[in-house]
């Protein structure tokens, strides 16, 4: 599990290669392979990998740094309930599901050799463009595009960030406790 | 990455083998290793192994097939906002922080040999069973108690869950296309 340690963020730009259809089919079999609460499978994935739509799709996102990619994997959630809870509160998973299936994708696509980065917050801000990307690859509305993940061999170096100490984070039988 | 497609939430009782605290130690950096919002890191972990604390954990539980495990890692998180977007919202991505946490711990465990269930349902429930470990394990009031993974190696069986075909969570360039 190597991936886990050496996955990062990577915000450069990425070299032309296409990306294969068997390593982005991998990649979207690694995302519907993380758990989903009461196994509800919200998350879908759609891989976008032809030029003419990843040219509309970065000129909704407008990130310099990524339009490079040849290959981005959109992401897709229902915001269903999973069970109604013994206070008839209805609970609902499905951020954390397709969490799961992002960290998924993104371990998966540094095994394959590749970079990506969790672009959530540009998607889902108020200018709505995860709702026009959605329009635009004709997704229905009971769906929500949450995130779009860059696919691609590195360009560049890639860069850490800073990260607090392990005994600021994480602790054993009690809280603050190394 | 054989982690991804092995992993299985399991539900099954635990053999007593301790854990050892170096495995532990792997598994907190696992999660400590996720990415998150804006790098606000707002996941934090605590891995109990003391078994007086194991078994005040799993009589607030109340859950029967988890109660064998040696260990659990509890899951904290700190609803702290990642930004202000361009509209002025408060933008917070603290769950999707710990979900991409779990899901790493996870994927370490069965790199390590042993299994996991990602239990959060229960715990966050209006009983409030998550309030009472944390205050157990002394969490200060700012941080949210919000899982509870047991880790130990399984005296069981591993089960699958049925999940919904490939062609009708993924696609290629549209919704819906192959």
């Amino acid at each position: 599990m190597d991936a886990i340690f050496q996955r990062k963020s990577y915000r450069g730009a990425y070299l032309p290669d296409p990306v294969p259809r068997a390593d982005l089919t991998t990649l979207l079999e690694a995302g519907l392979s993380a758990p989903s609460g009461c196994n509800k499978q919200t998350t879908s994935l759609i891989a976008v990998d032809d030029p003419a739509l990843l040219r509309e799709i970065f000129s909704i996102m407008d990130l310099p740094d990524c339009k490079s990619a040849p290959a981005v994997i959109c992401v897709l959630t229902k915001h269903i309930a999973a069970y109604r809870d013994g206070w008839g509160k209805e609970r609902c998973y499905s951020v954390q599901d397709y969490a799961a299936a992002i960290e998924n994708i993104l371990l998966e696509a540094v095994q394959l050799g590749y970079q990506s980065c969790w672009i959530e917050g540009h998607v889902t801000d108020a200018d709505e463009q995860g709702k026009r990307i959605a329009e635009m690859l004709a997704v229905p509305d009971y769906y929500e595009l949450v995130a779009v993940l860059p696919i691609g061999k590195a360009a560049e170096p890639l860069q850490s960030v800073q990260k607090r100490p392990f005994s600021e984070r994480a602790w054993f039988n009690r809280f603050g406790q190394e």
